[in-house]
């Protein structure tokens, strides 16, 4: 199995995707990477790494689309970014799995633009996994799509339980669809078309689910639209920050819970790790032809080798091919 | 000042909201109250308020609108339930001010219906303060309105300004817009066009705020779709709590641990106290013309007795008036 890796994204490039290529390596012999940017950064971390050295490939790719740049545009104009010949590799089958910690906003339009959609996939998602305590469950759309139609959010549900039927082997993943109320009457204009669209489809729904059930561990895939799903990503972040910053604040106030504290710092450790969702890998983009994950743009080596162990996943679960069959299923034939 | 209690609202009624008033009355020695619901249920819990039982007006109110029906529907049919009674005396400036901690659709329609909108304003909302560790921000809104245009949410900023200046004496609260981006371009479609009419608008607007700052005391003022608003609000409880299950489960893992979180119990309960957003009340229902505050359904006396005093400051505050202002100078003149 092939493996490309964009080492010129995210905020520790070269570096982390470099290293986390290198970790990947030993820790799946199964595969070969394909790491492509600008070789003069790249070749100089490759010390060291002579163990591992005869399954890397290096491919020339000096242009970087930053967040600052239109998405669109740089694809269209960067033609030698890693993003697009990462995506035109995948296309061409000359890989079989595409990681990426640069622009999210690249790696979509470089999905939609040069990999190419699933057929009858209106709009590809970006989906996380995230913890909820137990364990975790997929979030689908994360923004990708900021305005979304009843359909989308139906085929969403499709791509949420190829994956978790794929990469995380549930026999019947149950999808909810996040709203302001359990009742199927409830919610905006959106999720009340929406509902009746989940009940006919061809997975495991299992109705409403309320935000503060959401970490409750009430369903494996939570469907929503990408304005949503952005907000709730990104305050899970910030509110689980907010909260361990105020504890250890109220931990630090007097002697007796400071004492405390250091003793009971093996749990607050494990608490930590709990909370990394790094572990899982990235956020995989789901119904182009390709297995794609993008990465957080602050992964570390470690997060980076996470994020190639779940492509090598997504290609042994069959993951696009499980979409392109769910979607078929769905998709009212003409 | 006079203030309408509604003695049938709430989980916990008729008791939180009786001991409720009765706590309010000994705290606040300018107020006397109006207490509404079943006379029978009421009476009984007034043995042992001697002190302050010269200030409590008992008003037959033998109806109660549920959350199970429509709340439009029982705000027309049960003209003798607490909601409507009590917002037809606000508008006849019998009351001064209304707290209930019953359906929250019977409160907004009742609100909407019966007691009226401030000329000008185009959907009152609902607005709970919350915490950030620093203090707390109002959150605008939190579900009276989830399909929303971009001048409702231009004036949600108008009314949320007026709150903080009234009731929280803030001179220029900080007014953002919650985003999935900081940058102006960002967002779905409503939130692209509700920047530049939030630019425009008669208060200090920061700017997009992302959801990972919403705790993070970037603005005192967080305005955003009833829809979002909702999921924000129900998410941040339903996190706090998972989080604190986690921390607490590994705490109880091992035995070093388990002492250590013993001898740090005093930090665990100030942390406690800070989440608890029943300190500061209810969440007011701005853009109706008189003082409204729905306290949280699982209200108890305490929580009861803050809503009061919210709702007494929001009198004193001349919320009303300072958004009938606001909203004059920011609806277009024809």
């Amino acid at each position: 199995m092939r493996i490309f890796v964009d080492a010129m994204g995210g905020d520790n490039a070269p570096q982390a995707p470099v290293e986390g290529a290198i970790e990947a390596l030993r820790r799946f012999p199964q595969i070969s990477i394909v790491l492509a940017g600008v070789l003069d950064a790249i070749e100089p971390l490759l010390t060291g790494a002579d163990d591992v050295r005869d399954r890397i490939e290096l491919v020339d790719a000096p242009e970087v689309i930053t967040n600052e740049e239109s998405p669109v545009m740089g694809v269209r104009r960067k033609t030698k970014s890693a993003t697009v010949i990462g995506m035109l590799k995948l296309r061409d089958k000359e890989v079989d799995g595409f990681v990426s910690a640069g622009s999210t906003g690249a790696v979509l339009a470089g999905g939609m633009f040069r990999l190419g959609r699933i057929p009858g996939v209106e709009r590809p998602a970006l989906a996380p996994l995230m913890p909820n305590g137990k364990g975790y469950f997929l979030l689908i759309d994360c923004g990708a799509n900021v305005d979304c139609q009843p359909h989308y959010l139906q085929q969403f549900g499709v791509m949420g339980d190829a994956y978790m039927r794929g990469v995380m082997g549930m026999e019947k993943p149950r999808i909810g669809l996040i709203n302001i109320g359990a009742e199927s009457e409830k919610g905006n204009a959106l999720v009340k078309a929406t509902y009746p669209l989940m009940e006919q489809a061809p997975y495991h729904f299992v109705g409403n689910v309320e935000a503060r059930d959401i970490t409750g561990d009430v369903a494996d895939v939570l469907v929503t639209d990408g304005f949503a799903g952005n907000l709730i990503l990104k305050f899970m972040e910030g509110l689980a920050g907010t909260l361990v910053d105020m504890l250890k604040k109220e931990m630090l106030a007097d002697t007796r819970s400071k004492i405390g504290a250091v003793i009971a710092k093996p749990a607050f450790r494990r608490f930590k790790k709990l909370m990394d969702y790094t572990e899982v890998g990235g956020a995989p983009l789901l119904g182009v032809q390709g297995a794609v994950v993008k990465a957080h743009g602050s992964s570390n080596a470690h997060a980076m080798s996470c994020a190639i162990g779940q492509v090598i996943k997504m290609v042994d679960g069959h993951v696009v091919e499980i979409i392109e069959k769910g979607v078929a299923e769905t998709v009212p034939q003409e």
